[in-house]
């Protein structure tokens, strides 16, 4: 099929969508390495795992060889509210670079979620509920994910407490308010219900928290309450293996129009939406069907693949999960408080983790003013206003058009378009008024941090 | 085609987008009554509109014979961009309701402006551009139209002028960013940029605005300046006009699946959704091919249709602009600030006046609380957390749906979604905590406004 034939936005029908996940680790020949028991440093098998996860979710956690997952009807169902997401080729952005490159982006927005976090919260709260269990736990930092969480608990009848890192509940009222009207109960945290909170709070009566305090308190309430568990929405297997459906439906999409991507360009911060977005094609490269030039984006501010460590870590700051072995930046580093852009977790998801490792998949940092920039131009002309964190791919694929206008290339590119930024006009307003600035973090200040990393031997 | 073989999400081909608007008027007998000269009571001619509105919309506003005009390519293209927008069914909703009544939405909150309000504004920024014009000047209150336009001028190079209420400015300062990220310029209104902004300055130094000094100021910046002209989102027939993509497009993938409505369902502020959503139904129904319950819904804080005098008022607070015959509530009504729903406006498009007085639809008026009530069941089942104003019509749609129910009866209701509530969250808020009151104008407050209505004889 021609060029020319290509509509602006390429929906599947329902009948094209996904029936099935595709679990990534199945053709990876080093396989992401296993998570371990912080006391022992053995693997975490399923019955330890049970008290926080549940038993349908820790399965496809462990699984590294099931190829694909079916989705279960009721999950698709929900899907269909939402989904199939569009595959929107960028016209006038091209256009507007006057590149020879032909430039797609996957928009996952067009939720009140307001990101791809839906595609993973459903399928958490369908086997959670499948479970028999009353309801769920989380932590929430901005409140996207909380946010997701809500409306699909909502959906099938769950309870959902959030844990939101204080300064956000109170700074931030507006994804609070909409997680309140999916009839979640959201905490700021630290907050008096946990031990671990009450314990901070004595500790330090006027902490604003933190997400590694928030993720101690969910786990507690969890594995302290009858019927209860712990969920996440980012970094683990089961996320990845859910999320798969964004890549598969782009492939669909792409598939039926006869294109094959030179690019595959993703935001990364813990790796929910990048392994989702590259799984299919991820899977063709490992099976040596196909090439792809793919690349993790990541805030220069927050580098875990560019300049972290690949070593075991902790997930949480209150180092109460289990290790994983990821890039890192060490479970401590905190981002300097000017960082706007999101993607603000210090570790990267282990499948991915060990693809990089593998030089199977490339990763560059990018400041935030440029990020910006790129969001801003976006919009201009493509008519969405961009979660700063999707910004981070637009930025590297504007780049990477540009190359192609000097070169004359006629590449193809995709990239994955996480969210809106609704929410973050406050981030868009310091840009507007110059005070955003760059922020860099020093070799000194990476290694203070890699030297917390647990000892292994 | 049964039933069930219908999606949850309709959406046209690009082939099948509709080419041309559709202009209501043609097909009434009993015409909307013409713009007046405030001065002379005669009806406005083309001349003197010039000065204040783009030439070809000016055509657009007076002709009520020519039943199709054709959609510039330009502006079809960026349509591609965000259009077609969903028609959804909405199956969670019923099974909730456990109706048997078969409900569809059309829904105009997937693009950054996040309601249809787009849809006119990148029609009159084409035919400003066209005009070779510098720019053109609005007002906005909490910035929905604002944004709409700030998008249309920045796609077609276009400056953008928007004077936006005061308290908005500063206590919804998130919309004003999105303005400014598509580079408007969004001055807090009364400002020192206008003679009348300056003469309220002075007046009354504390001030925090309304619409209707915006509006004033918004006229007087366009007359004044080279190059530039006023526009507006909603109430002329221009904006009506555009909007009418809204209905064919509705009608379009309805016909699509076979399926007649029985009722269609539309909030009412000024117009513009109400007006678009049901023109070509409501041709066929002026033209006795086929019969529909047409219901506008409005807040029963502003009940203009409900309540309102049929009369020639003015458009605007400041009494500047032409004097337009509409069901209104005297151009000095405000709702009480408790009002949270939006569609404030005093009065009614013009052309959906004349077809309520003629019969042709009902109107109804609904209290905020339970229009709040219907917002957050309907974002629960169905993943779309609505704009207060859209919730007015989920109000009406739920409580026909229920009716169904009692009656047994399968109707088909198709009603307006316009757009999110992702900037309504301190609306949402106080719904959550309790602090929303319902308040209804008396007889007395409403006689009082009356009182003031232009004499005509």
């Amino acid at each position: 099929m021609s060029a020319e034939k290509i509509p602006y936005k390429i929906y599947l029908e329902e009948s094209e969508m996904p029936k099935a996940w595709y679990n990534l680790r199945a053709d990876m020949k080093n396989k992401p390495a296993p998570l371990l028991n912080p006391a022992t440093h053995e693997p975490m098998n399923a019955e330890e795992l049970a008290g926080v996860f549940c038993d349908e979710l820790i399965k496809q956690e462990l699984d590294d060889t099931t190829p694909y997952f079916d989705i279960p009807e009721e999950i698709r169902n929900f899907y269909k509210m939402y989904r199939p997401s569009p595959l929107v080729r960028a016209y006038c952005l091209e256009e507007k670079l006057q590149t020879p490159a032909k430039i797609y982006y996957k928009f996952e927005g067009n939720n009140t979620s307001g990101s791809h976090k839906l595609n993973s919260a459903i399928a958490q709260a369908y086997y959670a509920k499948m479970q028999g269990l009353k309801g769920v736990t989380t932590e929430t930092g901005a409140g996207q994910w909380g946010t997701a969480l809500s409306m699909a608990c909502s959906y099938f009848g769950l309870d959902c407490k959030v844990y939101m890192v204080k300064v956000s509940y109170e700074q931030k009222p507006f994804r609070r308010e909409v997680m309140r009207t999916y009839g979640a109960s959201v905490t700021p945290s630290p907050s008096t219900d946990t031990r671990v909170g009450r314990k901070i709070l004595e500790e330090h009566p006027g902490t604003t928290g933190s997400l590694g305090c928030a993720i101690s308190e969910a786990v507690e309430k969890a594995t302290s309450t009858e019927g209860y568990r712990y969920v996440l929405g980012s970094v683990l297997n089961q996320v990845l293996l859910h999320q798969s459906v964004i890549g598969l439906e782009t492939k669909a999409a792409l598939d039926k129009y006869g294109v094959k991507p030179d690019i595959i360009i993703g935001c990364a911060g813990g790796g929910s939406n990048l392994g989702g977005l590259i799984a299919p094609f991820m899977g063709e490269k490992l099976r040596g069907e196909a090439d792809y030039r793919i690349i993790a984006v990541e805030p220069a501010s927050c580098p875990s693949f560019t300049r972290g460590k690949y070593a075991y870590d902790f997930c949480d700051t209150g180092m109460v999960c289990p290790l994983a072995k990821m890039y890192t930046l060490g479970s401590g580093f905190i981002p300097a408080p000017n960082h706007a852009g999101g993607l603000r977790y210090h570790g990267m998801s282990s499948t991915l983790s060990q693809l990089y490792a593998d030089g199977l998949m490339e990763a560059t940092g990018v400041p935030q003013t440029a990020v910006f920039e790129a969001a801003e131009q976006f919009a201009r002309v493509e008519g969405i206003l961009p979660a700063p964190e999707s910004a981070h791919a637009i930025r590297v694929a504007i780049d990477e058009a540009m190359r192609c206008k000097e070169t004359g290339e006629e590449k193809t590119i995709v990239f994955g378009l996480t969210g809106t930024g609704y929410f973050d006009m406050v981030a868009y307003e310091k840009f507007h008024d110059g005070k955003m600035e760059d922020y860099i973090p020093t070799d000194e200040e990476l290694q203070a941090s890699f030297d917390k990393l647990p000892k292994m031997d």
